[in-house]
């Protein structure tokens, strides 16, 4: 029997997916093909898409549908008791936020994201100090309106990472501070380093190009329901569960910097990829979180791409694509290469030893901020002890620090977490992988990923929404999210790299 | 003193352009990007924006905002008061329709495109029939809605061309159809045919794209405000002033398909690029009508870009973008090459002369079912014997007949005569043009295009829809839309380069 209820709840949410959906296709356009002068009436498009989006989704007709079904959710197939609970959820968070403060937000946002540029351009924390006051004070605003039991950071974290909590990632951050640090300390002590120099010659891009899309498809990326294109900062979308796209940058001085990066967002787009169809046009057809998106991306680029199977079985591939390189280049060369340690100033370009350690220091200093103990005129200050302290380098200047990432000028405090929590689920999720797929590495090395991507479609992708992010880890791994296996895996990766162990 | 009502009214028209212009974009993504597996979402996300945008338009709030404007439309700024009477015109046409009647229409609409497309794949016109049959009662019944005083064709010309009737449409094409068919006689019977065995080369398509955008930039098409991608169809699209497209396609044995179709979309780029910014997301930021859009994509194609005085120009940069062609080939060489004339079974590919009677065939065809004296079953017969009439040619099939075009599937009747209409308003615009820029071909010769382009802006582009068709081309020639001009063109560019003057 086809639940009309049902049907009018499905036809509803459609809509505002469809209007989100378009709103994606005219942000992809706008980073990848658009004139730059489009700019300013591409804003207002996207504008009225969020607007209509939000009003139709926070109408009357939404609590409707849902009241509609309310009491009968036990007697509902799973799945839609689920729809209907996560739909509650977004709709009682949205309603909470009133329509004036969301148009304050934007403004400000708008503002904010302005300044930022010049400033950074500039290296000039104080054009930028002003926005990033007010900022600090709608998001104790938000936080408010949202609601939170412990800490008004909780209720920011919880927009990007359902279930998460400060008091949660508290232990978690120190503990891989003191213990990522240390290893750190060792590696840049030790006398063996890799040797980079036979990958010191021109890329060519186009060769970069067919490289990035033949791992591509290997990863099982299907190219009929997507495609690549070029962007000044890579990323990944999707406007459906058969159109899912992806970017890459290319220099043809780094040639890691494409191929990483394309592995990366293939990560993330295979996730959206394998959403379950039956989910398309609802709130269910989205990765369970931030961190769960960014567990995807980062198992595929660090664990499985800047892994020794992987480069055995694609340095001979490298060759073919590229004749510039020595003919004699061996797969562990590859593998150090691409494995290279160095503490460095900009987080995007941190190696996977240093890479929390850019994270903690940005979710210390955005707690202390929301918090109310540090004032935004000492972010500078803040930030380039703490780079001294985690990373044992000095920051040159603002650009180089506190004003590299463009997260607070957006107005996303609570997000830089995500990223680290990506690290941590995907060190989770391994080992549980390895059990069940033992052959697992010995097909990597064949350039076989299928029986990896099988199961992270059984166990990741399909869930979509309808688990929260620590019941995806808590029912892989059987623990909570934690530190130490992502500890463990970096320990046995890079202590035998650099002949400590 | 900003008027309030006027501000108001604005905002709401802007969300509407807003969303067409979302919906634009998702169009040209499916056209020229999009992968093959995503058109059932994309389907769905422009089905949803349409729907907004009509339900939006068609609200009371349009009513209630023009309503209160109307008792001072003397008082308001000219332009402004254009504003409210062409958004009347619009909403009051909207209104006729009901909605469960513009359902019914895209539900058959899109039945009817995937019959026709299978139908024309197989050149199976049964295949197409019961669709086509229901398609002229659905588009009669359109007409009944709409209102009409002589014929009901004229309700669907409206929709394409307003101001435009049947009636001054009849007299013109009968004109045309006696004196193109007796022109091409003559041109196919003289001895002097153009040399085309200098073009039978490989051209290739990287050459071919720079020449295109060479000559687009040289036209004065802004390439900060645009851009050119390949498609299967070339049209162009714009999103808002400042973001106007074009699409090419290439091949490799026919280069002046790519440049003639650059030149022609780039004309209709040009219009879009030439409106004024104070229009912007307002209904008055479009074209007059199609007939006038497409007056400007055919001077610049044909009676620029196929002119001597542009190949003067153009073919010693055509020699050096194509090493593959012979050193010596003159600018008459190129000229006669483009201008070749051949009576032939497709419309898009026909060339000036024979052009307006592909277009008359149809217009009789369409007008003889919505008036119910031909029914869809004899379709193919009163084509086959009108192509024979017009053109001298046998149709071999209905895929090179009756199927080839994609109006009529598309519910569009009453469109194509506005093909021929472009031709007559860009010979009537002509000679005031040369009496106005004395040194138009003077200045072609030396690829300056600067002054056309100014006179095109001041007298069409920036007019956008404030005056209609006719008024555009009774201001700028002094007479109504007729043969005359375009006949004069035709035989006095066709004669002697085919030695018959």
């Amino acid at each position: 029997m086809q639940d009309e209820r049902v049907g009018a709840l499905k036809a509803h949410l459609g809509q505002v997916m469809d209007l989100r959906g378009a709103a994606a296709v005219l942000q992809w356009d706008q980073e990848v093909y658009m004139p730059p002068k489009g700019a300013e009436a591409r804003g207002e498009q996207l504008a009225t898409l969020q607007a209509l989006a939000h009003r139709l989704f926070t109408s009357d007709e939404t609590a409707r549908l849902l009241d509609a079904l309310e009491g009968d959710l036990d007697a509902l197939p799973a799945r839609t008791a689920k729809l209907a609970e996560v739909t509650r959820y977004d709709y009682d968070r949205a309603l909470r936020l009133p329509e004036a403060f969301v148009k304050e937000f934007a403004i400000v946002q708008s503002r904010a994201y302005e300044a930022w540029t010049a400033a950074r351009a500039a290296s000039d924390f104080a054009r930028f100090r002003p926005h990033l006051e007010t900022m600090v004070a709608l998001l104790r605003r938000r936080a408010d309106y949202l609601g939170y039991e412990e800490t008004p950071y909780d209720a920011l974290l919880e927009d990007h990472e359902r279930g998460m909590t400060t008091g949660m990632l508290r232990p978690v951050f120190a503990e891989l501070a003191t213990r990522q640090s240390a290893l750190v300390e060792r590696i840049m002590a030790s006398p063996r380093q890799p040797d980079l120099s036979w990958s010191k010659t021109v890329w060519p891009e186009e060769a970069q190009w067919r490289f990035c899309l033949r791992v591509l498809g290997d990863m099982g990326y299907d190219l009929e329901a997507g495609r690549m294109d070029r962007s000044v900062h890579p990323f990944s979308t999707s406007f459906d569960v058969y159109d899912v796209r992806v970017t890459t940058r290319l220099s043809e001085r780094e040639p890691f910097m494409a191929v990483m990066g394309a592995i990366h967002e293939g990560g993330h787009a295979l996730y959206s990829q394998g959403h379950d169809p039956e989910d398309r046009r609802t709130p269910l057809l989205e990765g369970a979180s931030l961190g769960i998106h960014e567990s995807q991306s980062r198992m595929w680029e660090n664990m499985i791409g800047r892994s020794l199977a992987f480069w055995r079985r694609y340095t001979p591939v490298l060759r073919e694509h590229f004749p510039e390189i020595p003919r004699d280049v061996s797969p562990e060369q590859v593998y150090a290469a691409v494995n290279a340690v160095q503490p460095s100033l900009i987080r995007v370009e941190a190696d996977e030893c240093t890479y929390n350690l850019h994270i903690i220091l940005r979710f210390e200093i955005e707690l202390d901020l929301i918090e109310g103990r540090l004032a935004a005129a000492d972010v500078p200050e803040a930030w380039n002890a703490k780079v001294k302290q985690y990373l044992g380098i000095d920051v040159p200047d603002d650009a180089h620090g506190c004003l590299q990432d463009i997260h607070w000028a957006h107005g996303s405090m609570g997000y830089f977490p995500t990223y680290a929590l990506g690290n941590l689920y995907a060190a989770q999720m391994m080992p549980a992988i390895e059990r069940d797929a033992p052959d697992l590495w010995a097909r990597v090395e064949q350039g076989d990923f299928g029986g990896l991507l099988a199961w992270l479609r059984a166990h990741v992708h399909r869930v979509g929404r309808a688990k929260t992010p620590v019941e995806i880890v808590r029912d892989i791994s059987g623990t909570d999210p934690g530190a130490e296996a992502y500890l463990r895996y970096l320990e046995s990766k890079y202590l035998p790299l650099y002949g400590l162990a």
